[in-house]
């Protein structure tokens, strides 16, 4: 019998399609390999992309736009939003409109063309999530902006144009719709129930155990009760906090830790799929949002082919339960090849 | 200057990326082209499919589940919920769920293979609209049921997984989210002017034109203001109706030509690109959305690659404006061939 499961958080739906389930292996993958060829995110290539933001470096030395960096952020070069002028924020007859402002940028993951999140050391890891909070914190200064997404599309079957490892930020003067409706879900039971819904959902979680994934000092990933996709994971902070960049260097060398080992429980099982990776933070200004929202990140596998009727409908249905897909994993046995830092 | 732009009904805002605007021949094109083998809904292979619900004969003559049909619904041969049983609501520690109760239907609508709703006579669309109504009158009569879904995958590439023209029907016991969203949104609209939100747009858009790809005497459709994806539309009946049920045969005859006249438009423009098609209805019990919502058909071509981003963030960034697709399918000359009445 198929179960039909309700996310706490956002109230969407969602068939669990049990009868048909599907193991890993039933799914056509696409294994993300390196191609090669011209890359502009290679260390002597920095004059191809726009002069950069924010570029770490080892012992502070080394020039602007030149090689030496271990994590670089540029501007994107065929940016979605304009970062000069002003919203004017305007009617269109009946319709409502505003100039498409916001920064686009890209964080460049490591120097090094072949690696990858599950295949780098942590501390460079950590250093990408420093990136991450360097460029939330600059960009928060700019009132314009209502938020900052950080997401990752890895491989192209994930939408992935270039292979050299790296991230995407984009500041924007709205909350996206998504994150706006997981505010308004916690906003809704912290008023219910004056507890964060995410801190009840780890609760749960580690106490139950069957939907776990993997757990360390400071996190706990888990597959969602009700997920849309087979094999996402959600990687939760075991302590409250709404936004990301209030997290502490243990916050990162553990998120470093955990993200290395899930991605590469993920490649394990699923023989390096293409992924997607969000990261969900608070807005920056708006309703206060500090008891009731829970920063986590969001891992989605990309596994199933095709997803226009799912655009139609907001209606998801899923061919592996949590239970399973979060027993697969927590059974991988990861052996990434970890390269030695430099 | 990009723009960001908010769809009105459900709020979601959008970013038409003007300044890399793309044209109908800059997309990746998939043509849908038919392969040919064993099909399970041609006339003569009615035993691979579950025993036929509804079938249209030709002078109502023929025996059930045997070639002489015009349009046939049989049961989903691999359903994603099961149609016997109660829901059984229950909580599962602070989760919720219930049994995966529903219908899921198949709608063949010609017996001839190589058909499409850009090439059938109008007067067999007509019949896939009463196949339609038929329906989900008779699944009203379950009381388990909140909603019906019917939809089309057209193409491999939007989801289907045989080639043969078919719609699906889905009964839910739950509104799927993105029809909630717009009954919200409607709702909101209604209870602040006391007019249905989509009656305004008809009335703008009818006046302004600059979004409108074809009218006829019962139908408008256009362009959304705020669409997510590139040369997406919407078929909206001018006369305010909430269910789609409720058209009566005048309403199915504009509404079979001008599903006829904008699928042959998308071909022509985009080569027989795969779509999506989602009918929008009201819910069957609930609160009472007679006054504020109004059906309507959303077409949904499957011209850019990946949606992973997307998924995670409900963030579109749309590389066509409306305005351009409208002008591009306005002006596109449908030049289907015809095939006659059996």
């Amino acid at each position: 019998m198929p179960e039909l499961r309700k996310d706490p958080v956002t109230e969407r739906w969602v068939i669990i399609a049990t009868d048909r389930a599907r193991r890993p292996t039933d799914f056509t993958r696409q294994t993300v390999t390196l191609k090669g060829g011209f890359c502009p995110f290679c260390p002597g290539n920095e004059a191809k992309t726009p002069p950069e933001i924010l570029a770490y470096r080892n012992g502070n030395g080394g020039e602007r736009d030149k090689p030496g960096w271990t994590v670089r952020v540029v501007p994107n070069k065929y940016p979605a939003l304009g970062i000069e002028g002003g919203l004017d924020r305007r009617a269109d007859g009946m319709f409502d409109k505003m100039n498409g402002i916001g920064a686009h940028e890209v964080i460049i993951e490591s120097p090094e063309h072949a690696q990858t999140l599950a295949s780098m050391p942590e501390k460079r890891i950590e250093d990408v999530l420093w990136a991450f909070r360097d460029r939330i914190v600059d960009l928060k200064r700019d009132r314009r902006f209502k938020y900052i997404l950080i997401f990752k599309n890895h491989g192209e079957a994930a939408g992935a144009t270039l292979e050299h490892s790296h991230c995407q930020l984009i500041a924007l003067p709205i909350v996206p719709s998504r994150v706006a409706e997981e505010l308004q879900g916690a906003r809704r039971y912290y008023e219910l129930k004056e507890r964060c819904i995410f801190c009840d959902i780890i609760h749960q979680e580690s106490g139950d155990e069957s939907r776990v994934v993997a757990e360390n000092a400071g996190f706990l990933t888990v597959s969602p009760y009700a997920p849309r996709f087979p094999f996402e994971t959600c990687i939760l902070p075991k302590k409250h906090e709404s936004a990301f960049e209030n997290a502490n260097s243990g916050d990162f060398a553990d998120l470093a830790k955990m993200i290395k080992l899930v991605i590469g429980k993920m490649d394990a099982v699923l023989e390096r799929p293409a992924y997607n990776m969000v990261l969900h933070t608070e807005p920056m200004s708006g309703p206060d949002s500090a008891d009731y929202f829970h920063w986590h990140v969001e891992l989605m596998p990309k596994l199933t082919k095709v997803a226009g009727f799912e655009w139609g409908t907001g209606f998801y249905i899923n061919p592996t339960s949590p239970e399973e897909a979060a027993r697969y994993l927590r059974e991988a046995v990861v052996e990434a090849p970890e390269l030695a830092v430099r």
